[in-house]
């Protein structure tokens, strides 16, 4: 096929069905979302490089990342590679805005990875940021939402991996490296689910780190009660204080069932200053969404010191795992269609078609001249379910049948009383 | 303000309350499309410039109308400018999709035009389009569906253009403009509304084209059969046969008081192939939306011969009549705000607001650890209209005061009643 026929490489289509499915999952987001008093939030898909750049932490070495471009007066402008940068920016032009901000977002976001399972170049966030909070209250609300939306999904088997990066900071400082030290070995932990026990213990050595006494303190698992017991003989009780607190919360809130404390956790290395979430749904070895605190990233902009905290969904992902699950069905919107059996009968039929629009159900109508038999085919092809059959007799007699394609049974209902059948089906 | 605090040159942010509205007619937009029986179809907002090139039919000079850029494997992408290109992208792509093919798209597009008055570089569309029918019947409906979007929008004062390019076309000849001289006098006829009838004829005088004449053929106005009698005069029967349908059609469909046949609309020098409309709202002069027959499109792209119809909504431009004309306001979302008079029943306001939310109606919590006085003037703020007041009190008496903020009246609720409450107020 020509390359002009396919979408770019790494992007791809939703035809009618992946993206009635797609809507759903945005849908639902939107809703949970704004259940929690979140608002929308819509910011163009270009940023200038120069603030793309900065959150990175890259500098000029973030093109390699992104889609980066000049505009035609040569302004170095990409593609955002997430939501929370546009956010940021929206906190540093508009300081008016009332806080705790929250907002939510669901937009499409770039990245120039290499293309692969679960990884695409193209691809949609959905997410929920509260800025001017410095509380755990915050961080369990985020949490909260995300774990209402996967559940609203039909989501069963999933958890919501949780740490903190400055028990994480405090403990490997402990266990005797060096500061410079500290971003290597989180890179490295960072990576524990890609190259194993083994792998990790195998590169902390190239930098004569006690990669046991490393892998001793990240693998701790088991009750979060436990596994806090042990980080306190690790770091001290107050270096623990958010992280006990957001538990205690999530016991409270009812929802520590889906949260695990995983000291492994690393969530990259990124602008995150405290509290890190990481979305694990299932079978899929791949992160379905995470996020967490980044104090620091307004006024590293350039603005003023202020604490935020968000989590950010992978609907790609979480869309694959629902299909894989078989969880996900794509909604028939298009309830009825009205057959024409003469071209006669037309005008009547767009009326009828009309009235029930009117009720709230989606109604076709042929609109390529054709005859009925080729009408019913078409009917049958889209899955519409119920087909109302319309000709000079129907019309001369005030009635017409309607035929249930998915039983094969049929009913016949007075032309008079269709729009009162519509709104029946409508409540159904 | 540093750059870097502000959106691309051409490009927008929408804060909260705009979002808002900006959602509320896209969702509106939607369910319109789907009432039609039209489905989804999501692309990526990036396509491949040899394609972006050959709709534009401009070649190495579409790159200055367009955001293009090479990715990092050199090949030449671009920003899309419009959902058809994508739309034909997929008919190429995938010629088993069942005909016609009726598809909706609601999306941003890119164009690097002048930034000015209701022109911006990125921009909302909502198309709806039926490719594989050449029948009237097909552009009655789409037709129709932005008659309805328009309406249930809450506008009042629009009228959908239209004309058929090939009456046009036929027209000009007849009036004695040599072939290679038609694309000229479309140019100058599409400038009408900028340039007025002097500016009009000054131009066509200097190709020695017979002015009066034209303009005489193009200012034809008034009621829809009288025009189309004069048209009658100027081309044959049969050249009208599409338009006289369309015509008929909306006349049965009770569409025909929106629909203006105006002899000078041309829509560009673009792809259409027949008829052709255009969406004029109240005072804006600017059009907000349009589209037409492009029956030869999929085929010069390299495809099968495949007729195709479809509109175009210009969201931002509806978006702004509709503000202009004090038509939207943004719906507030959250209703409800239960507050915390102390730490200690947190987590009972929390569970109070899970079962609030679990009724379909959104509410918000505190969630920086603020005072009561400090929580209602957030919830003033906002704009939240009812506080539910929680302390140790309220549930130890397993009752709580409900604040109406914009009554400023308040009534006392039973706990075990809240979420009945909610019910009767969601569906109020």
């Amino acid at each position: 096929m020509p390359p002009r026929f396919q979408p770019p490489k790494g992007m791809r289509d939703f035809l009618p069905e992946e993206a009635q499915k797609l809507r759903q999952v945005l849908d639902t987001c939107r809703k949970v979302f704004e259940s929690y008093g979140f608002a929308p939030l819509e910011t163009p898909a270009v940023e200038s490089f120069d603030l793309l750049a900065a959150k990175k932490g890259l500098g000029e070495a973030a093109k390699d990342e992104i889609y980066y471009f000049k505009d035609k007066g040569d302004r170095e402008l990409g593609l955002r590679f997430d939501l929370t940068v546009p956010l940021a920016r929206i906190i540093l032009g508009n300081p008016s805005l009332p806080k705790p901000f929250k907002r939510y977002a669901v937009g499409k976001v770039y990245r120039y990875d290499n293309p692969q399972n679960m990884r695409w170049r193209e691809f949609w966030q959905a997410d929920i940021d509260t800025v001017g909070s410095p509380s755990p209250l915050a961080d369990a609300e985020c949490i909260s939402a995300a774990i209402d939306v996967l559940t609203q999904l039909g989501l069963e088997d999933f958890m919501i991996r949780i740490n903190d990066r400055r028990v994480l900071e405090a403990a490997v400082e402990g266990l005797g490296v060096k500061k410079e030290d500290a971003p290597f070995v989180f890179r490295i932990i960072d990576k524990l689910d890609k190259i194993g026990e083994e792998g990790v213990k195998k590169e902390l050595w190239t930098k004569n780190i006690d990669a046991d006494k490393v892998l001793d303190y990240i693998s701790t698992s088991g009750k979060n009660s436990k596994v806090l017991e042990k980080l306190g003989k690790f770091v001290k009780d107050e270096t623990l204080k958010d992280l006990k607190e957001l538990l205690e919360l999530a016991d409270k809130f009812g929802i520590d069932g889906r949260l695990k404390l995983d000291p492994s956790l690393v969530r990259g290395l990124d602008y995150y200053t405290g509290i890190v979430y990481e979305v694990s749904i299932g079978k899929v070895a791949v992160s379905c969404g995470g996020g967490g605190r980044y104090d620091d990233l307004v006024k590293n902009l350039g603005g003023p010191a202020i604490p935020a905290t968000g989590i950010s969904l992978g609907i790609d992902r979480i869309l694959a795992t629902l299909e894989e699950e078989a969880r996900i069905k794509a909604a028939k919107t298009t309830k009825v269609f009205i057959a024409a059996i003469s071209d006669s009968v037309r005008d009547e039929v767009f009326k009828l078609a009309q009235s029930v629009r009117q009720t709230g159900v989606a109604c076709a109508t042929d609109v390529a001249g054709r005859n009925l038999s080729k009408q019913l085919d078409y009917a049958n092809v889209m899955g519409i379910p119920y087909v109302v059959i319309i000709g000079e007799n129907e019309l001369k007699e005030k009635k017409a049948k309607i035929k249930n394609m998915l039983k094969s049974s049929e009913e016949t209902v007075k032309l008079s009383d269709l729009k009162e059948w519509a709104k029946a089906l409508h409540s159904s």
